[in-house]
């Protein structure tokens, strides 16, 4: 790795300095404890089947096993694991086990785990490409890789002259880009108009738009969650979009940005992106599209239809910590107008410049986020790529999808079960039916019963599955995607569906 | 860890399901990688002191040896670890080399490493508190030892009615803690007044502050950089900051928030709190007080003076990831009303809704973040507290600033340089001094022979530190904290300073 001065580290190790053996960065006590850990970690891994999937501790529990203040001298590693495994582990919801099905998966894996060790170990700070170089250009590369590998339109690309940037999550995603619009159109007509902005999504799109409305000081009533029906999926119609934004006009006011969503949180809808992005072009809009969940699954041609259209939009976004094997947090975003973003977010303090930045060669991604501080999360998502390689990511991105066909055909096979929406992904949105004594239309009774079915399963902590509401009705989201999840944990999550389900009907027809 | 069902582990075992033993996450494999990595980085630590600090690398120097898309098939990590030694390593800018003394440290430490490995291990996303009680718990329980670690009025603990989180970075604190009372004030004069509001900090403010009021909607113009003077030590006049608002009262704007700084980036220049609050307060402005580098020293009673006057504030940061040994990023924030924040930045989607939530008996810490997701910090901190102790904490930080004590008499004790400001920290602010002849208070050659100083030792790779200017004058910041510096490394980096020093003074002298 180029030693520069190796007379200087001989003389290091034989002095000890003002910490010496007791640094807390010694080399030899880092290596001894982090051995520790790894195996405290595997088996973890191991063992983690077997726990209480979601948590099962009450409110207020740590406080009550734990001291009130910090210790005044050290403790050691075992005494620290011991309260991890007696304290912490009860009081987690494992999201890595085998039988979690809950939200939407937040999938681990070797090699993600390895690209964090390795981020958290480099401990760099990478605002600027000065403060180093390898974390800037690694995720510059990075991104064009997966832009590559979802056959992203090349203006999103670096080498199109677009870009991508790793955040950590999409709702700063969203407020960075919703920044952008912002500062564009008010750019445009005057920064005293801040207050006519309108933002829009469907009732389906994730709250992280609403909450980035309300951070970019967009007016709360100039947040529009556009109507969606069970006939078109609950997608957002172009036509109702339009009209939203006709009316708006009509009212003085201006259209700005669109959130069109592929894959959403309650159901996995699929907002039409060509009709959407036409629409949006009339009125001058930015649109971002959202595929945190169903963005991964797009490196499958089978898949990649989801998003097209793309090519109209201003920015895409998806987690790879959600369903792509790297851990949280690493959200993938694409812009096909970088300066948009830098114009927004940048700022330019003298303590910070640098020669490379003034030669303009060079990216600063510290102007395309909200932080000036960033992990050099690039790592992780290149170890995924590098180590699992593109053929086997399809592979098991297909594993997860041909698991949640099989539950969802083991629903379909029972009549006292039906799934609620189309499954386009790894999620299937299903629901118990009132027996036909009862079934004459009582929404509210099957919501009753499913609000209880699902409790009853989750309470058993042999799986952990979610609710949405949609179009009034209560569902239970069935999301594969825990890296550990096989085939038979589908079953047996099924079983315990089933198990609970009956005990429900009994008591119904007592 | 309370086994739920052993019987399905045992089964688990004997089956290999979708993926089997090429699971991305199987055991096994996950140890023998990650022992693999715990080696490579302990090593790394051994020898990082024999690398430049400062990455020599051109720009675009990656992308010459990188392929150009992601590979299809597995690659091994001996390739990967190949690549990262070859390739990431040299590209590196060592902010844990012992010989690191620019921007501010970022100190790591095995404890922090750790905790770090236990969160990215277990992987769980803790946006409320059912996702995970545990993450919620233990931050909300570390947030009150630290704060009493720092004896933060009780106001700010959750003992006291107030409370802490952990975000990544200072900028996402300062723009939450904005945005609360931002729709505070329109709470109170109406949405329509947003353009009147006006954000306060010194011209020595990070400018996480303009980049917060950029985002939050802020107009531009009404974004105050009081100027600080040489006579104050930089640091922000009470009176100044009264006129400022005055002004702007006048004006028919809206005086809106403060932020106060206890340890600039520039030169470690302390606000005086008390006043400033005090002038706050007649306006009805909320103040920051953000202590990101120096608020860490405080927890040793003889800093605790420095944030003297905080009880007046609305909200208190620091980052444990700057000189608290807690890896990057990890900002702690306090608050006196957390239902501000909350007010602000909540949203209730039906997919979260529970009864945790319901029962109003949890904190939900999405409500106080920007993002819904969030990372599991707190076991990071936790670790860091445990694992050393408070006296050993206080002990290391009193280690810094000792050897920042003597590099600061060496530069006194050589009339050749000057100490440009008074040092209250581990940071010494100092500069070469033109030689007598060329002295005449030529301000722009005193300058332009500090960059060339500072441009010559950085590009020797034996010492990194980096500049700012105040008050017209460029000068030197030599930080002390990375974790690994010790005494003989302060004075390896003097001798670098003078030997470039003496070389630029004899080419002035010819």
């Amino acid at each position: 790795m180029g030693s520069l001065h190796t007379d200087v580290v001989l003389e290091a190790n034989n002095n000890n300095g003002a910490f010496g053996a007791n640094n807390p960065l010694e080399p030899e006590e880092f290596r001894r404890q982090a051995h520790v850990m790894v195996d405290f970690l595997a088996d973890y891994y191991r063992d983690v089947g077997s726990y209480p999937v979601r948590s099962q501790v009450e409110p207020g529990y740590l406080s009550k096993v734990l001291p009130g203040s910090a210790p005044n001298q050290p403790e050691s590693l075992d005494a620290i694991l011991r309260d991890v495994r007696e304290h912490i582990v009860p009081g987690l919801t494992h999201w890595q086990s085998p039988s979690y099905f809950a939200y939407f998966p937040s999938s681990g894996s070797t090699a993600g785990f390895l690209g964090e060790m390795l981020s958290t170990g480099f401990n760099v700070v990478g605002f600027n490409w000065m403060s180093s170089p390898a974390a800037t250009e690694l995720e510059s590369i990075v991104m064009d890789w997966l832009g590559g590998m979802l056959a992203l339109p090349r203006p999103f690309l670096f080498s199109g002259g677009g870009g991508g940037v790793l955040q950590g999550t999409t709702c700063e995603a969203i407020l960075c880009t919703l920044t952008a619009a912002r500062d564009r159109m008010l750019g445009r007509v005057g920064r005293e108009h801040i207050g006519r902005l309108v933002v829009y999504g469907s009732d389906q799109t994730h709250c992280a738009l609403q909450k980035a409305a309300q951070i970019a000081g967009i007016h709360p009533a100039n947040f529009r969650a556009v109507k969606t029906r069970r006939e078109d999926h609950f997608g957002l119609s172009p036509a109702e979009l339009r009209r939203a934004a006709d009316a708006d006009e009509a009212a003085g006011l201006i259209p700005l940005f669109l959130c069109a969503t592929v894959g959403t949180t309650s159901s996995t809808a699929v907002d039409p992106l060509p009709g959407l992005c036409a629409a949006a072009a009339e009125k001058g809009m930015w649109v971002h599209v959202d595929a945190a969940y169903a963005g991964s699954a797009c490196i499958c041609p089978e898949f990649r239809g989801f998003i097209d259209g793309v090519e109209g939009a201003d920015s895409f976004s998806l987690n790879a910590h959600k369903w792509f094997f790297t851990t949280l947090d690493c959200c993938c975003l694409w812009v096909k107008r970088p300066d948009a973003l830098v114009r927004a977010l940048s700022t330019n303090p003298e303590y910070l410049r640098n020669k490379a930045t003034e030669s303009r060669s060079v990216v600063d991604y510290k102007d395309w986020q909200i932080a000036l501080s960033r992990r050099f999360r690039a790592l992780k998502l290149w170890m995924v790529l590098r180590s699992y390689g593109v053929a086997n990511l399809r592979n098991f991105l297909r594993g997860h999808v041909r698991m949640a066909k099989d539950f969802e055909a083991m629903v379909a096979a029972d009549a006292r079960f039906e799934v609620v929406v189309p499954r386009y992904f790894a999620m299937v949105c299903f629901r118990l039916l009132l027996p036909s004594p009862n079934a004459a239309g009582d929404e509210t009774a099957a919501n009753e019963l499913n609000r209880r079915l699902l409790e009853a399963a989750n309470a058993s902590g042999r799986v952990y599955m979610t609710h949405a509401v949609v179009g009034g009705v209560y569902l239970i989201r069935f999301a594969v995607g825990a890296t550990l999840t096989e085939e038979w944990h589908v079953r047996a999550a099924w079983k315990v569906v089933v198990e609970h389900a009956e005990e429900l009907l009994k008591e119904l027809c007592v």
